[in-house]
């Protein structure tokens, strides 16, 4: 266990549902000497998580905090349980859409600061402990999306859980993380899936022609139809509203190609021209610009809402938050909060945030 | 150059056009051993091709073959130049679209049959003969369209290009390789593009959580608009019909996410269970099915119309033709085509083509 990040979790990871990410998780935090147990319905996904040395079966003893890897439909169920019959001081899940289960949690737990929602960016087109990873999580985004309620130690943990298994944390309220996804993820999904679906009836000698491009458009359709129809259905007004969009994208596609002509071609060279802009805007491989950050560092109280008004005040002053680390010890008065931004960006945000009351070191 | 393939080649190969394909193929002629002449209206491209080694500047020796790898809205223009003022004996080219130039030709050239449209399903997203690589063609489906009109020589030494490249050649007619590059390339392009341009004024912060999903549905619309512009033009009606299609099932998404419960999710479900049938339907790696073919031989005439005459034959005994060879000395009354076919139905191919009056050996 690293010293860094490891002593908030001395009482160990509860990993609740040993499905791909879970089993992955378990091994990442394994690898980093972390005492991880481990939860599933099913006892033969259990069995094989622990065999694959994701962990052990949980024996009810606390643990430092729980991470909820259940299909996204009954994440909010889970998370309230362990809420309410413990298993773990804190709570975080790795479902693919927040706001809803963020919502229920704020609803219906009586301490519903002990949670903090969670989503590595992180997957692959098979499911179950058999696929897992231990490197699944490594140099990818894995967002937390804290709130006024949430209590910083529940965001302390989670971002230990993050960062030893490789993950970049990223902050972001649910609904911004929402419209995130969808239209990075989620849209692009649906749109791998009607490309491959297109393809079902097709003769045999049109597909053979098939390269690597239709390929590489369709991979993702490979996925698990029952998880991708939970995760459209729980985010479904941001996807509509991205596939909307697609869809004007695409009349416009059609008038052009039957316009035809110098207008027609000027139209179409337009929107690829727009496909070339958009694709160049594509972080590099593992979603990692390599840049290095200035970090502010800031001063909070030790109550609920500090970490939100200060994310909320660093997002007005319009500086992106590109990573952040929390120290924070129980039972003093105040903590730090080290903000990452992009080099020019710190004395900006420096500024900003003492403009609005708070105390910058 | 290689016994089997090389001897109808024995002229050279005049290749016209030293962009990506053209170099590529260049490079890939020279490997065989095959003596390259290189053509480009840009003298900096056709020094760098030459300097790259794909051949030397063309000298004005008639070729065994010119194979014209221009731009696709001026390929029929250089390939009625050839077939008029000389330079090769047969003309083949490698635009991604068949049925306008093969039109264009038959209208307008004095001796059509000595054209047979050509197109290997290989690409980058980078152009110029700076990105050639020499294996690009390496297993890849290398489509050839001949026609009635087309003179079987033209055939054989399109064929000894294509295999001495290292691709896999197919044949079918010129309206049926449009239609299937549609539905598996040009149309996944325009989506592809599509979902890369609606990352063009997203917040930095949501494009940050992209993965290597969409990374991979966008990976082609890097592509250059230019060129995509003139092949989607020149596809225009077949690349329309698919994406009518698909807008078709984008409505059946956003109702399906607009109904929600437990409709909607049994219509999406039914949406994205098609994906993963469709997306399962794409062959392996490097487009090769690795299934061991049977052969079927036939003697044909020497004569104009023999082999389109023997693929409609063939295609009206429902057998797909999966590769083809054809044994042929220049000056013979009679030559010998292979016809490989999945093995189960080479007796049946055999039986029909038998009974419609050809020759089996």
């Amino acid at each position: 266990m690293t010293a860094q990040n490891g002593s908030v979790l001395a009482g160990g990871v509860l990993i609740v549902g040993t499905g791909l990410l879970g089993t992955s998780l378990g091994l990442a935090l394994r690898r980093a000497e972390v005492d991880v147990r481990l939860r599933d319905a099913n006892p033969e996904a259990l069995a094989e998580a622990v065999r694959l040395g994701a962990g052990r079966a949980d024996d009810g003893t606390e643990a430092s905090i729980a991470v909820v890897a259940v299909p996204p439909e009954v994440t909010a169920t889970e998370v309230l349980r362990i809420l309410a019959d413990g298993g773990a001081e804190y709570v975080t899940d790795v479902a693919s859409v927040k706001e809803i289960p963020v919502r229920q949690v704020r609803a219906q737990a009586a301490e519903p600061g002990r949670y903090v929602g969670g989503h590595p960016m992180a997957g692959r087109e098979v499911s179950g402990p058999g696929g897992a990873l231990v490197d699944l999580f490594e140099g990818r985004p894995w967002v937390l999306c804290p709130d006024e309620a949430t209590d910083p130690h529940a965001v302390t943990r989670a971002l230990a859980v993050a960062r030893l298994a490789g993950g970049i944390p990223v902050t972001m309220p649910a609904a911004e993380h929402d419209a995130a996804v969808a239209l990075v993820s989620h849209a692009p999904h649906v749109v791998a899936a009607l490309v491959a679906g297109r393809l079902t009836d097709a003769p045999p000698h049109e597909v053979r022609l098939a390269g690597q491009g239709v390929t590489d458009v369709t991979r993702v359709a490979a996925g698990d139809p029952g998880l991708w129809t939970e995760i459209l259905t729980a985010n479904a007004d941001a996807v509509a509203a991205i596939l909307r969009a697609l869809r004007t994208d695409l009349d416009r596609v059609l008038t052009a190609l039957d316009t035809g002509g110098n207008d027609g071609r000027a139209e179409l060279r337009a929107v690829l021209a727009g496909g070339v802009d958009g694709r160049s805007r594509l972080p590099g491989k593992h979603g990692t610009a390599h840049v290095e950050y200035a970090t502010v560092t800031v001063v909070v109280d030790d109550r609920p809402g500090q970490l939100a008004a200060l994310f909320a005040d660093a997002g007005a002053a319009g500086v992106n938050v590109e990573d952040v680390r929390i120290e924070h010890s129980p039972g003093q008065p105040v903590g730090m909060v080290e903000l990452d931004v992009r080099p020019g960006l710190a004395p900006v945000l420096a500024n900003e945030l003492a403009a609005r009351g708070w105390t910058v070191r």
